[in-house]
């Protein structure tokens, strides 16, 4: 049997609402002669990213993607917060939402002055600072990152860690950072990580340089983390690993990645790959071709439709949807070898630019390879899927997509 | 952005088979303009009430439209059925299925002479007798209601109570009332409940003026209740809450007012709205245009096409769709500011009149509004909804109508 390769292309938002413009979506609109043709040789159908009626989130909506349940693994937006910024996180990690703040210490307590450091623009140049901290006399490894204004997030990796701790953040000012506490044995002992942490990133941060340069400029130090949200990281069973397979990731934003690397892909460095409306898709195409040689599923994440979606622009979004066609679609259609490829593309969810957000809408799919069976459709866009010989279904592209190129186990015998 | 509306409008038993009338449903035969304007403006697909094979309930169909999912949430019939004679019943509260019957104490027990006190045709001149016991003792509230017959429900109220407790009907006669048993203490003193209950009710019962008068006409005396299928209510998360939205119900029958309750509705007095085939369309309508000043979901609930189905009478069933057309329909298509609302309109169920009973066939869904991506039907019916380009999937007409109105939190970010 020849060797399959299993392509899935997400266009973020890609979906729409007949009155995005004059009575049709974007990608309805939008001049589309290479997703057309590939529509022409496949088949569509409709997805719902979690069920009908649910308006999903891009983390949620990935993960049923991929083929996991989001309903049962989705544990809090925490751990995907952290993912979503970047940060390296594996099953098991317990992840905080972290705040920068100000804090006053009096008779050995850190009182809160402004839980958000005078709205610290950036933390970034305190993040050193932080992850110099030592937790090692808890056996616990720790990630900070610093993402926007005072916000970052905290990652602690260790054995017997529980996210069932309280939080640190009083919500309140005047009163005394709180103390994270815990009921069972794990979820204490993470409280008292959770407060050395605090304790320590105080030390560290209080006689830090560019507080001592804020305090001269008359601004507030920011000289203290606030902890919140705690959530713990699902242990996924890595796709690659269910279905013996190699694949990567070829996307822009760090949300999608960190999906992809839960999934078990191997994340590849694409330059010019920015995840916004500039993005660089010829090179996106020529990585998802050359990817081909060693991998048996490539993920292909672009952002832009939902940039220009959230931004309310749909002719930005209908041109870009244009752009995607040329610059990605037609070297694709041009160059892969089609009877060792199965290819689809969709959406992870409908952003309609009048609304500017993600909407519970069913998002269209376009499958096509030797195994699909045609359906005689002729163009791709939402109301052609509609009417799709693949009927509708929620979520599990990347199960079917591997499942026509005969990958994967039986589930039973 | 648009305050938006969704209105949902369900007629019972609506869906058919082409058994009914010479080759065709009654919804297909019947004449129905107004439906097939709105399904020409919107789009059609296919609802299983719970799933496909799935013979539903009246109950089940409603929780799974509601987005509940009946087969975690329905506890057994004993809550639905208090709920469908009426009776408020909230989560927590444990339900039984009651019967009158005749016994005879004999030594300090009571024998069974009669498990239906001789088909006593009607209850409800008990009813007083029985809900003037107390159970302040146990420190927990109940309800006693008559419906058919010999045939009642009791709901329990208080802390601490558990449905995993055995019946009282020993289903024998001339043996014992069987005394309710619990294993865990929950379950223990709720069976302690029941017992004093049990033997309350025949104090109050066993000298009740109609029974002296029963007794007199030689009628066996309906002097003790029999309790069976006991089932806690579950506590269900109500729509309104989630949604942080505002709902009325518009029905006549108890059971669709009272899962209307439980997922937060309130319930308008409308009168004329029977839940029969006599039922004032037209008044129906009016409540349904005036509720929308403060209400983010209308629910409309019409029986008569089940109640016609029941009978065999597939005429029947054709013409009060034809009413429902002209009554209903048609003044919504007039007179609803179609950019400011979404429509959708089912059956909970199929109840085809040659079988007179609910079968497990997929129902029509036809959805219209500004969201609805027009599939190019132009009629509503079972076979155009099948054809439809909302494909089909099971429930959730309630999650998808608001989904539409971009109403609902977001799952994930």
């Amino acid at each position: 049997m020849k060797k399959m390769t299993g392509i899935l292309v997400i266009l973020d938002g890609l979906a729409g609402r007949p009155t995005d413009l004059n009575g049709a979506t974007c990608l309805e609109r939008a001049v589309t002669p290479a997703l057309d043709r590939l529509a022409a040789r496949g088949a569509l159908g409709l997805m719902d990213p979690v069920a009908p009626g649910v308006r999903p989130g891009s983390d949620t909506s990935h993960l049923s993607i991929f083929g996991y349940d989001p309903q049962r693994v989705y544990t809090g937006r925490g751990a995907f917060e952290a993912l979503g910024i970047g940060m390296d996180v594996r099953g098991g990690d317990v992840c905080f939402r972290a705040n920068f703040a100000t804090v006053e210490e009096r008779d050995g307590e850190l009182i809160v002055l402004d839980r958000r450091a005078g709205r610290l623009p950036d933390g970034k140049p305190f993040e050193e600072a932080i992850n110099g901290i030592r937790l090692d006399d808890f056996g616990v490894e720790f990630f900070f990152r610093a993402s926007t204004e005072h916000r970052g997030a905290l990652v602690l990796r260790g054995p017997g860690l529980s996210p069932a701790v309280s939080e640190t953040d009083p919500h309140a000012v005047g009163v005394p950072v709180s103390r994270a506490e815990g009921h069972e044995a794990g979820a204490r002992r993470t409280a008292e990580i959770v407060n050395a942490f605090t304790r320590r990133a105080h030390e560290a941060l209080r006689d830090h340089p560019l507080n001592r340069e804020r305090a001269r400029r008359g601004e507030l130090p920011a000289n203290a983390i606030l902890l919140r949200g705690a959530a713990a990281m699902p242990h996924l069973r890595p796709v690659t690993d269910e279905y013996g397979i190699r694949g990567v990731c070829i996307a822009g934003g760090a949300l999608y990645k960190g999906v992809a690397r839960l999934a078990g892909l191997t994340v590849l460095d694409v330059p010019g790959a920015t995840g916004d409306l500039k993005t660089d898709l010829r090179a996106k195409a020529r990585a998802a071709l050359s990817a081909r040689e060693d991998s048996a599923l490539i993920f292909v994440h672009i952002k832009g439709t939902d940039n220009a979606a959230h931004d309310g622009d749909a002719q930005a979004k209908r041109q870009f949807i244009e752009r995607a066609d040329r610059e990605f679609f037609a070297p694709l259609l041009a160059d892969l070898p089609w009877d060792a490829v199965h290819l689809c593309v969709s959406g992870d969810h409908t952003t309609p630019p009048a609304v500017g957000e993600h909407t519970a809408d069913p998002v269209p799919v376009l499958f096509v390879g030797p195994a699909v069976r045609p359906d005689g459709s002729r163009a791709f866009g939402e109301r052609a899927a509609g009417r799709g010989g693949l009927g509708r279904f929620a979520g599990r592209l990347v199960p079917q997509l591997l499942g026509y190129c005969d990958l994967g186990p039986k589930f039973g015998a």
